[in-house]
């Protein structure tokens, strides 16, 4: 193994790639302009000198990962300034290569705070918070999560009451549930947060609003007084983040701190409602929306690392006494990784639907159009879910394939892991969003019964359930798309039929309902599945690329609806929709699409472009020198920094005498 | 909430279930006697005034953590022996409550090195170790595992080559992916560690050997000339542990240091066999055997955790305007929670199974009946891999069952996980164990297929396949046994025809079966999920308890059998085994049986009894004073030991400085 050169393995791989990686890449970022700006500014961080020297979090204690990520963090946020980097996606770009898997301790104050000041606050509220926050005097957070509430905000029970003669409001969390517990970065970097309140005012609770509260003084950082705040302590993951605890003891704050762009709170306490209000939380559907294209990055990393890994990696002869081969040529090994691959690319093209289905929404919006709000709301919650669920589970699954280097954090995806995982609970807990999705297909399957018009992408569902699947020995995309389409009508008519007959027989529909969560979250996951196969299909079809490119991506996307189908088998044939012998042809054709990917495996991990220094992973560098840097990152153990540890004396040697005494006995048998 | 005293709704529970969980306790640990043993034990240990003032592991750094795990261990180790006790069992319990969720680093020397030296080193040998390793003298560990090879052990890299001249070994480590990688404990605990290594002798192979190494003077602990080892740095989990790595160059070791008790290496050189050879990997076996009951322990841990947070965290109203439910009472929160339990108690019960399966195994095997070898290794890697796949994955449903709160440390969860999951990889990784299962199976096919005798608990195989099932609308666990043996018949069959199939259109053996090893796997799974279930219904009609007990118990037996159907549903109907109608009660009988379990879950969880000392958890109380608790966890993270953290002062300050220079214009916007 020549180190410095790529790995022979790696190398041949690449040689025997069908396509061409960079065709990929330039479609993945759209377009090869946006590829070259890309690596600039990730070549920009990854030169400079304060992101270059920092070690790496791994050998890092909790406080030191803190301030390792907060100098870099606050030296990106000036390096952005300074080089007048605006568009979202550029500064994203830029930070990932700067603190590669580094959490930032400012985050918020980018991500929610500065961004909800701008569009809940008022022009005069802007002029004097915005420029306090883009100087950081003001480093603030978003304060809604509660020891005692989390997705259900409506039971939030910190309290907001307004004081008509001091022209106050009153902040309290008038029992132990109702601390602060999880805001990011409350703990010990913010000096503000938005709190979420029940605002109360003249003896009556008008639910929750949003409150500016200064939590620490901005020269000395020392906590405000009547507020006890700081770190909730260790997690599976974030350690270099300070999620926090806050206590309000009748913390007051000025009428001007209520967020009265569309609701008021006049000086005598009369409150105002405006019209629109729905417009307040687009924000967490953007947010949502964002985490679908997060959860497929944070696969295709892991994706990168794996099937690299397991092109370097030999185990095994394949036919006794012949040369071990290449983890990467074993089926078992194909089926772990190849669908976790499709998967990533389904979720990032999902992503992408989102984020452009978002924007033309949210034009809409501005015209006074709300008409497919609710399609966007479901959607956003139903791919938020499925997504965090399926790539969290698959990032699983391509560290384990890695064998034991896996757990290492020397492969990295660990890491990836727990800083993906909690998607699944944050912006909305999944189940929670899942049965928001099962309550906008309910109402469609009403207005169906109801003969009213449709919306096109639930339109299959007025399509007859006797009808049998077109499947033939050539497994089609229409076929595996109406398929997907028929589980989803079936079990959607299930769900609905099951409630309706419990309210037949007397149930009241509440309960009818909540007798049936199960069989509806099968429902929802059926149609965000069905989804995410038609728009991957669509995407594909639609890519403009070169024959060979569009023929491997297209591999991956048939990959990814034939393996949904093997995976969730009994649901596409209790019916008898497919037959045993269409049942069969699927089968073959999963176990054929991983023999076309395999020579394309390690080019469609090299067409998601991430440089080595943001992967950080010693088992998915793109020279596949792999042992080396095992070995490198052994030696760089901070427990190696002694021979012989204080413990050795402290507590070995004195147990070894007394032990020796005791044991006298048994040293003669 | 009033504190101290047991919350409301964890009481009510208790006092609502239908079964006493003593009972059940009773069962699980083997009968009263052993019960109040156990107790006993722990409460040793949770007394012992040197466990109880060791901080938090989760507060602590990498070394501190190690330190504490080693203090703990070393002084339990000692109390071990003060007290007499002897029992492996009565051991694991006292050092469970001694040192909770903290890997021993003097683990393996207590549970490879000294059994091994005990099974395979001569008396010579043993009079010369074993006095001390009793008094720690001698601390070792177990070297296999390389940084280039893992499960295929054949393929280890590390000589140990003869001189006859000066009667030694000489020991290396000839390239960079020869180096020991990962032994447990090898990196700093250790000075001695079983190498295992190619022996050559007289110029040739004779494969992989057995060697005593010593690697650090016994008195400076110092690494001996030729050896270069060290921790290999931080993982996913097992921080308090030093997993190691170790090169070596030419070291020379006495002939006398080879283990002899059954292959001999005389002072010529002249290699000399025994027979029985089998013996040796029947160490390996037991604790495969026992990887089973502690992967079933791990979950159940978690489960006792997920169960008893949800039966007193309140979340949503369940009717609009009522009081908010338990989250335990949501279906959907059911059917996360409940096959969990489910599948705790499952292996649990398997791996019951497997240690009396092994000592009845070993037992013919000193009687020279080597006959149910076969079954021992197939079921032992079989139920392994199994296991460890569906508890980690179950362990993670926990967590996130927990909504936020799992992520936090306060919860245990995330500890418990990264405990379990190596269980996938070490001692065989599982696609690997799975294979080796597939080989049996396949083996068994031929057997049938050559009208030979079958062992009886693959008899099933002999049944048709064209009989359907006699599943009726009253679900009987005699019809999903049926239902599970016939998918796993039917698997199998595939299985094997496809191979078939390949050979004779002209594949070579080897070929067909790496073409097909996906629907091997298929097949080996529907084995040992077929076998959990089987056993799992026997152990639960066999049990010595009263009614309501046992009624409590088979819920959930039949739980787990209905749960694998739905769950796996394609492959019990793709040939029309279940008819939909059939399918349909089954899915009812999944729905009913989660509002069966409903009343007895927070029981059923008890009845594990896990003392609050070992479970560490602040969801998991048994007292239900879970905010509190997450109150008081955060108010002892070290990063609220100064109220602002230098970082403060080093790096926000001067960049708020420079901000405010930069941002002068936009401020006068």
């Amino acid at each position: 193994m020549a180190t410095g050169g790529v790995n022979a393995d790696l190398a041949k791989e690449r040689e025997r790639a069908t396509f061409d990686s960079e065709q990929l890449t330039n479609f993945l970022y759209r377009g090869p302009e946006k590829v070259r700006r890309k690596r600039y500014l990730q070549n920009l961080a990854i030169q400079d000198p304060v992101f270059k020297k920092a070690p790496l979090w791994a050998f890092l204690n909790r406080e030191q990962q803190y301030a390792t990520a907060l100098k870099k963090h606050l030296h990106a946020y000036r390096r952005i300034q300074e080089l007048g980097i605006t568009e979202p996606v550029e500064k994203f770009y830029y930070r990932e290569a700067a603190a590669p898997h580094e959490n930032s301790p400012i985050g918020l104050h980018e991500s929610m705070f500065i961004p909800t000041i701008e569009k809940q606050a008022t022009e005069e509220q802007k002029r004097k918070w915005l420029p306090l926050c883009h100087s950081l005097k003001m480093i603030g957070t978003y304060a809604q999560t509660e020891l005692g509430h989390g997705t259900f905000i409506r039971g939030l029970e910190t309290t907001a009451t307004y004081d008509p003669v001091a022209k106050e409001f009153i902040l309290s969390t008038p029992k132990l549930t109702a601390m602060k517990y999880w805001p990011g970065n409350l703990g010990k970097t913010t000096n503000h947060c938005l709190v979420m309140a029940q605002l109360i005012t003249k003896g009556k609770n008008h639910g929750i609003h949003m409150f500016m509260l200064q939590t620490r003084d901005m020269e000395t950082h020392q906590p405000l007084p009547g507020i006890e705040l700081g770190d909730i302590g260790p997690k599976f993951g974030f350690f270099d983040n300070d999620n926090g605890y806050m206590i309000l003891k009748d913390v007051r704050i000025p009428r001007e701190n209520m967020f009265m762009r569309y609701y008021k709170v006049l000086e005598d306490g009369t409150y105002v409602t405006p019209p629109g209000d729905r417009l307040n939380y687009l924000s967490m559907v953007l947010l949502r929306s964002a985490i679908t294209s997060m959860i497929g990055q944070h696969l295709s990393q892991a994706c990168i690392i794996a099937i690299r890994y397991s092109a370097v990696r030999r185990q095994t002869e394949i036919s006794p006494g012949g040369e071990e081969a290449q983890v990467l040529d074993y089926q078992t090994q194909q089926y772990k990784l190849f669908p976790a691959l499709a998967t990533s690319y389904a979720m990032l093209m999902a992503g992408r639907f989102m984020y452009d289905f978002y924007l033309k929404t949210t034009a809409q919006i501005e015209k006074g159009d709300l008409g497919t709000m609710p399609q966007l709301h479901a959607l956003s919650a139903g791919l938020k879910a499925f997504s965090t669920w399926e790539c969290t589970a698959a990032i699983e699954v391509c560290r384990m394939s890695c064998g034991g280097h896996g757990y290492s954090h020397a492969s990295g995806i660990p890491k990836i892991y727990v800083d993906a995982t909690p998607g699944c609970t944050y912006e909305g807990e999944n189940t929670v969003m899942m049965l928001q999705v099962a309550r906008f297909l309910m109402k469609m399957y009403t207005n169906l019964q109801k003969g009213q018009e449709l919306p096109s992408f639930v339109q299959y569902m007025t399509k007859s359930l006797d009808t049998k699947s077109c499947m033939k020995e050539e497994v089609a995309p229409k076929c595996l798309v109406m398929a997907y389409e028929h589980r989803a009508s079936r079990l959607i008519k299930a769900a609905a039929d099951a409630i309706q007959a419990m309210v037949m027989s007397g149930s009241s529909p509440q309960e009818a309902w909540n007798k049936n969560t199960v069989p509806l979250t099968w429902a929802a996951l059926a149609f965000c599945h069905m989804f995410v196969v038609k728009n991957f299909f669509e995407m594909v079809e639609d890519a403009k690329m070169d024959g060979q490119t569009k023929a491997a991506f297209m591999a991956l996307c048939k990959l990814y609806a034939v393996n949904g189908v093997i995976t969730h088998l009994g649901e596409f044939i209790q019916d008898g929709y497919l037959n045993n012998q269409q049942v069969q042809y699927i089968q073959k054709s999963l176990l054929d699409l991983l023999a076309e990917i395999r020579p394309n495996a390690v080019a469609l991990v090299d067409a998601f472009d991430y440089p080595d220094a943001i992967l950080q992973s010693c088992l998915g560098r793109y020279d596949g020198q792999v042992y080396q840097a095992l070995y490198d990152f052994a030696k760089s153990s901070p427990l190696n920094e002694k021979e012989v540890l204080d413990s050795f004396f402290d507590y070995v040697k004195p147990v070894q005498q007394e032990l020796e005494a005791m044991n006298q006995p048994m040293a003669r048998l």
